[in-house]
């Protein structure tokens, strides 16, 4: 096995996002599903900025989002993504840089502009996302690069993926050079709509073990397996899946193993102010304990410590280090 | 009189603040003195964004600020300030529309992009910036619409104009058009550095009546009259200005008029996250009052709630609506 630069590499869809807060009123006059992520295109785009209220942007984007927590936990991430060679792309690629995160994608010249996704905060912190893919549409598999692949001990890839017409040639491409060289992948599904819009794909991905760690929401396991009874989706998980962690909010997350399922309780918040990015830092602190050797449940506890951060505050990223925050939890890194 | 259209009209530099954390530390190493703003060119804008951590951005910019913080009262507000025709002067011209503030200067075709300020926050709250001034050295007097400036009951300007070259011409011409349609004219004097920069003019323009309306906080004070000793600059600016508001951080606010000079207690703060806006946002709540003919000390007053909303979050801009917060406060609005 090559040697392991990498506790992750994440693969997804480079985005900046512009977040701003909107009362609930706003998004039914939109005709937007509260919670949701929709992909708009370019004039989409402008006309929804048009009325939304003043932002505030950061890098962002599911993968993205988990590598850089995975280095704020003290990790060492690498991101594969698509940005345009334009401000929001060198924003996006410095703040990667800037936590740590090895990024090297040659950005777009001459094409479409960096993915920007409008979010949209509501009053209880639920998020509705907007997304224009822009130069996400040219990430292809010659920007997976086979070497890093074989260099991280996961790689990490986000079912937004399938959204982009060739990245999910990119997404088999690293699969496949990941288990070539004895590492592991994991999939996020995402958000329940893209689930909807690729249920058989990622049904495929994971019985054909393409996928060996899964993770999902209790509305993407209930997306993925047709059914409004929780329990009988946990039950066919762990009959697919190798490893699946599931989030499920404030009643914290199951580790669902062939061997049984697991509960790990939430690390408790004070106040809910953006749940961005939860889903993306669960994932973050699961991997990073994983890809370190701590046991499974430790990994889904230390998923909650990231994702209480992060729904803390505005923003998808870890505003203070995860690292500290572990051990002021008592974990030993 | 022509009819008033706006309470204020604020005139100053365009910027899209870049904000980060930083250890004191940093800022020594970097050879950065806390709590200023200094100018940089393109190249050391360039280097330190190399070097600062994972930021947001956020539209800024003194004047800017106070003009978002008036339409956040509920007041009608005004801008005038260059962007660039590029990806930060979109976000900057949607967020001054957005929070419902006019702006309709032209923006800065083919020249340098807009400005931007690499923000450094320390853990106490103190700023550090760094300013590229880019598209604002394009402001002139072609881009100070008379008509806007005599629609307006007060003209606010800041004391950075002073630094792009054709600016201090736009801000002469400003304080002209208001003083011919019977407005007032206020600045502020931006921060300790600026006064050193241009002391003899902003004496000028006080001492002349160019200035109706002054802000300052301690270290401008001192800075003005070039003495350690504050009360000494109270006096001095008793005798040359009519109205001036000295801000004075967690001791509150002076309001210094030739009949006497009146304290103010600052409003409470929780935890202070981040300093930027204070004095930007205090002036908002200020001119708000005035311009709707409420009491000087009322005035000031107001101005702390506005100052102790926008330091308790990262950013210079209001995260809540500041005419909710007055009425909470117990203004009627």
């Amino acid at each position: 096995m090559p040697e392991t630069r990498y506790d992750v590499l994440a693969i997804g869809n480079a985005i900046v996002d512009i977040v701003a807060h909107a009362e609930d009123d706003f998004l039914v006059n939109q005709g937007l599903t509260r919670g949701s992520m929709r992909l708009i295109d370019a004039n989409e785009a402008d006309r929804l900025y048009d009325l939304m209220g003043p932002a505030i942007e950061t890098s962002g984007g599911c993968a993205g989002n988990t590598a850089a927590g995975v280095a704020s936990f003290g990790g060492n991430a690498a991101f594969i993504g698509k940005v345009a060679d334009d401000q929001f792309g060198k924003l996006y690629t410095h703040d990667m840089r800037a936590i740590g995160v090895a990024f090297d994608t040659g950005p777009l010249a001459g094409g479409a502009p960096t993915a920007r996704s409008m979010i949209l905060v509501s009053p209880d912190g639920e998020r509705t996302m907007n997304t224009y893919l822009g130069a996400c549409q040219n990430l292809t598999s010659a920007d997976i690069d086979r070497d890093t692949v074989a260099a991280a001990a996961i790689v990490y890839l986000e079912g937004y993926l399938w959204d982009p017409p060739q990245a999910k040639d990119a997404f088999r491409c690293a699969a496949e050079f990941a288990h070539d060289a004895g590492r592991q992948v994991s999939l996020t599904l995402s958000d329940s709509f893209c689930v909807d819009r690729f249920r058989e794909e990622f049904l495929g991905l994971i019985r054909d073990r393409t996928v060996d760690i899964l993770f999902a929401n209790e509305s993407e396991v209930r997306a993925l397996y047709q059914t409004a009874d929780f329990e009988t989706g946990v039950h066919a998980l762990q009959k697919d899946c190798r490893i699946a962690a599931v989030t499920m909010g404030a009643e914290g997350a199951l580790v669902v193993t062939h061997d049984g399922v697991r509960r790990v309780s939430a690390t408790p918040v004070e106040t809910i102010v953006d749940t961005t990015g939860a889903g993306d830092l669960f994932a973050a602190g699961f991997l990073f304990a994983h890809a370190r050797g701590m046991s499974l449940t430790d990994a889904a506890r230390l998923g909650t410590v990231a994702a209480a951060e992060v729904i803390g505050h505005v923003g998808a990223r870890p505003a203070v280090s995860l690292a500290d925050l572990a051990r002021q939890s008592g974990f030993e890194l």
